[in-house]
């Protein structure tokens, strides 16, 4: 059956009135879609990006170029709408679902704000595991739940966190075997010296947790509640033949989570853009990864999702609105 | 005036909520509107894409996949609105307007077909000079006085014309002096041996033609009534001060002959996509143009600059809208 699906997407791209090929990365992108969604004339219903704060212990080790506070007080930006992930999901037709997966801060019942914390902050990895197993499983399991209350087929992921890309880096690092150095980088602005450090906890921290190796483990051990809670939301939306945008050096990680759990994954996954971020593109090209964008962003929060949709909207389109050959009575290649 | 304005759109720039540079080549796309639009605030008005399409008499050189009817035909497609570039304009919010600079054909007077025709496709530049001094100011003039007919002030620039990247290539060839095999690439679709007679033909045209060197003749000589009158266009467009979206291979060329007449043109120009028609990356070298988009696109039409809209919005969108670190209160960089 998919075989034949895939021979019909190919014959439909390639009777478009265009030379054959001639629209690149869209056209493997239309194919995809239409093997997620199983039909020849797929469509992108209520996309919705999600945002998934959460504190890290780890920024004891002074991992960070911003105080930890910052990551409660993008939280009340997103709420306000005057982030960056707001206006570009704005723009581009996107729904916007902030959730707190887990901030060192009390926001009191908020309207806009959906409450999943699991901790105040998770521990610090250099010390001691992140999180316990049985938070690691809540905080996957609040991810689905999530995805399954959405009403669309297209997803995309954003993260705030302090710290989070020394827990990106340190997943990257166990679950690839990548030298922690070539993981790590500067995140929101840290200098060299800083990076170094960052290189360095890290790699202590391998060495601490070195029995650790079964995906799960590694996630408890070094990630965070935002990046569980993302892993799980991942693995519930390929479930559900979803669309997902993967943009960012976290949300990848959590996706190499997700993948390493179930590779099939890979199959519902857009790739939205090549972060800036030290370490991404190699964390893409170990997942297989082609991204859509390459704008220097290095950002989070999903930006470089909001911002490629508008070109999957473009590889749906194209495959349902052309006009073919023969519809337009255009001549073929002679 | 400039340098002051320049610093004020920095500072705005560097103090939304965000780590500084974090927003990459939009960052650069959003300083660079500014400066155009002479404001910190600037606002994207009822951008246009402007699809211009002729024949070419180089045809009869046997240098392209498709036959020449197919002009007429892909201008009918427009017509229908059944071309990619229908679909990325009407998705993206852009009018799109069609123009005859010089098609093989007789339309007749058609409802949203602009007729500017210059003549029934240029001459055989492997023979003759492609058109006529007259003609190549005649056409720049209808340019020009297109974008005067504009409302706008963002116009991104399209063609159709079974040939042009032969024309196309022998402006390469002679503005920048690149060995004509670098200039030549498949085109629509042209095999191996195809490509190489290509390369062949416009290495004696040059030689025929070795005495022309100035841009306008170059232009007169080896240029098309499609991009003689994107030249006069982009000309017209920076005049008013409007953000030029270039993409494509051919309407590069049109703007290497306009940045020949007046480089200030290259302030105005925001490169949408590095096509896969080969010798497209060098030509955006010479100009120093840096792409926002590399799609593997090779179809011509605009549809890159289609595409790449949605990134104007957003470069002009996040200076407008975003909260800054002290508005949003949210604590700066330690």
């Amino acid at each position: 059956a998919d075989a034949g699906l895939a021979a019909r997407l190919a014959h439909a791209i390639d009777n478009k009135t265009k030379p054959r090929g001639s629209l690149g990365v869209l056209e493997t992108l239309a194919h995809q879609i239409g093997l997620v969604q199983r039909t020849t004339a797929p469509a992108i219903e209520a996309p919705a990006i999600l945002v998934f704060a959460g504190d890290h212990g780890v920024v004891a080790e002074g991992i960070s170029a911003f105080p930890q506070d910052v990551t409660w007080q993008m939280v009340e930006n997103f709420l306000a709408g005057g982030a960056a992930i707001n206006v570009f999901a704005a723009q581009n037709g996107c729904t916007l679902q902030v959730v707190d997966a887990g901030v060192a801060h009390d926001f009191g019942p908020r309207d806009g704000l959906t409450d999943r914390k699991i901790a105040h902050g998770t521990r610090n990895f250099a010390v001691e595991p992140a999180m316990t197993p049985g938070q690691c499983t809540q905080a996957r399991g609040a991810g689905a739940a999530l995805v399954d209350a959405l009403p669309g087929n297209v997803i995309g992921f954003g993260e705030m966190g302090i710290g989070n890309t020394t827990a990106a880096a340190a997943l990257m690092h166990k679950l690839t075997g990548i030298p922690a150095a070539a993981c790590v980088g500067a995140g929101t602005g840290l200098a060299p010296d800083g990076v170094l450090r960052k290189g360095r906890v890290i790699e202590a921290a391998a060495a601490r947790h070195a029995g650790v190796t079964e995906p799960l483990d590694v996630l408890a051990t070094f990630g965070g509640f935002e990046i569980a809670m993302m892993a799980g939301a991942m693995l519930r939306a390929a479930e559900r033949r979803m669309v997902l945008l993967i943009d960012g050096f976290i949300v990848t990680s959590a996706l190499l989570v997700a993948a390493r759990l179930q590779p099939a994954i890979l199959d519902y996954c857009v790739f939205a853009h090549c972060s800036n971020e030290h370490g991404h593109r190699q964390m893409l090209e170990a997942l297989g990864g082609k991204p859509l964008l390459q704008l220097d962003l290095r950002l989070g929060e999903g930006t470089g999702s909001a911002l490629a949709l508008p070109l999957v909207h473009a590889a749906v389109n194209f495959l349902n609105r052309m006009a073919t050959f023969a519809s337009a009575q255009v001549s073929e290649k002679s």
